[in-house]
């Protein structure tokens, strides 16, 4: 064990973007709970990715939370409406979209925060290669960090400041692969598809899947994930 | 039916505060759809109050979503710290705190808006009689719109403001029941409590009970909600 104090807490998805927090945050010398959630999403290969994600990379604590964000439904990943797939999709914001996604999640987190004393909160989220979620702008983060700090008790009695850290949000999908290569970072453990084979196999072809892949290759990296096979 | 349009979502407790905020959005023409949350509270009582509350004063539908808050105990309400009682409570922020509540809930009502096509939440929050909690004050409210506002793909790339409603913000208890008799609400089916008997009979002695008497007597009204026998 290193003689760091210092804890936080990180969702984590099991895809590659929170993989490479998670290294980040330990490379700063942070004890790291990893918190998932079980939202409904019929990627379910993702949540066992995120426990061998927050064991590989060295997360002290690893809870999953269930939140039922499938009775809402309205989203590609929760509901009934299918996955875009290949080329040609629509610009602007994608039926991928979960509402209000990472405003559950980080809400979850700081609350989950408030518990361990801390005000350290990492995300993986990437303004760049971002996909279209408004969720993942500075703007928001920035608007989530004021919010929360008026919210908790901690925060607004006490002495702690809620950060939220978001290392990769100016990165590209590159340089994220790059990072975590430095970092030790394992990406065959890790999930990024949205409509995963039944194996937990990439499926090459989603939106998830093509930044994936344009990031391994813009870093002359190999992807060592397995992907499935198709031949249209 | 009316002839309205406006949808709005309202988090129901059970309480009599979302019960007179349900009474209030439904007065002024809105839609109502009421969102209660199982988050491992000890008071399960309070959930069957909820849907009654929701029929009684006319929500159009009821859903109640799972959150394990419980995962990260940290609150009287939900672990194992007793619920304190009586006369000489410390001040400040009081151990029936949960870490982040009505974040976590606002950030749900946020994505069920979403997939209902509304930007109106309603929300039961009180700062004047609120028992210490930071997530109750005006700046905090203000605070979460501006957030709301640049997180979801409807305000964002769409023409919907999110609007965080706050009826009771600035009342007393006695205002809030004395508004409510005259919207005809029916507190005898509202529990307050948090830490009621075994057939949601108020305990009479937590500082719920103790706000929610104080109210009723301010109003110059009778509660008519059971309440649990004791002599000590």
């Amino acid at each position: 064990m290193d003689d760091t104090i210092k804890s936080a807490v990180l969702p984590l998805s099991g895809g590659m973007d929170s993989a490479t927090v998670l290294a980040i945050a330990r490379s700063q010398g942070y004890r790291v709970h990893a918190l998932s959630f079980d939202y409904g999403q019929r990627n379910r290969a993702e949540l066992e990715c995120a426990a061998k994600v927050a064991k590989a990379q060295g997360a002290v604590s690893h809870v999953t939370v269930k939140v039922d964000l499938s009775a809402f439904g309205g989203s590609a990943l929760t509901g009934d409406i299918p996955v875009p797939k290949g080329v040609g999709q629509p610009a602007g914001i994608p039926a991928t979209y979960v509402p209000a996604r990472n405003t559950v999640f980080l809400s979850l987190a700081l609350a989950y925060a408030e518990t361990l004393g801390t005000g350290d909160i990492f995300i993986g989220v990437n303004a760049l290669d971002y996909s279209g979620y408004p969720d993942c702008r500075p703007e928001y983060i920035r608007a989530y960090e004021t919010m929360a700090n008026l919210a908790v008790k901690q925060a607004v009695e006490g002495d702690i400041r809620i950060t939220i850290h978001t290392p990769l949000i100016a990165m590209t999908k590159a340089r994220i692969v790059g990072r975590g290569i430095e970092l030790g970072v394992d990406y065959s453990i890790t999930l990024s598809c949205y409509d995963p084979g039944p194996e937990g196999l990439h499926c090459g072809r989603c939106a998830a899947c093509g930044l994936r892949a344009k990031g391994f290759a813009e870093a002359g990296v190999a992807d060592s994930a397995p992907r499935m096979a198709y031949n249209d």
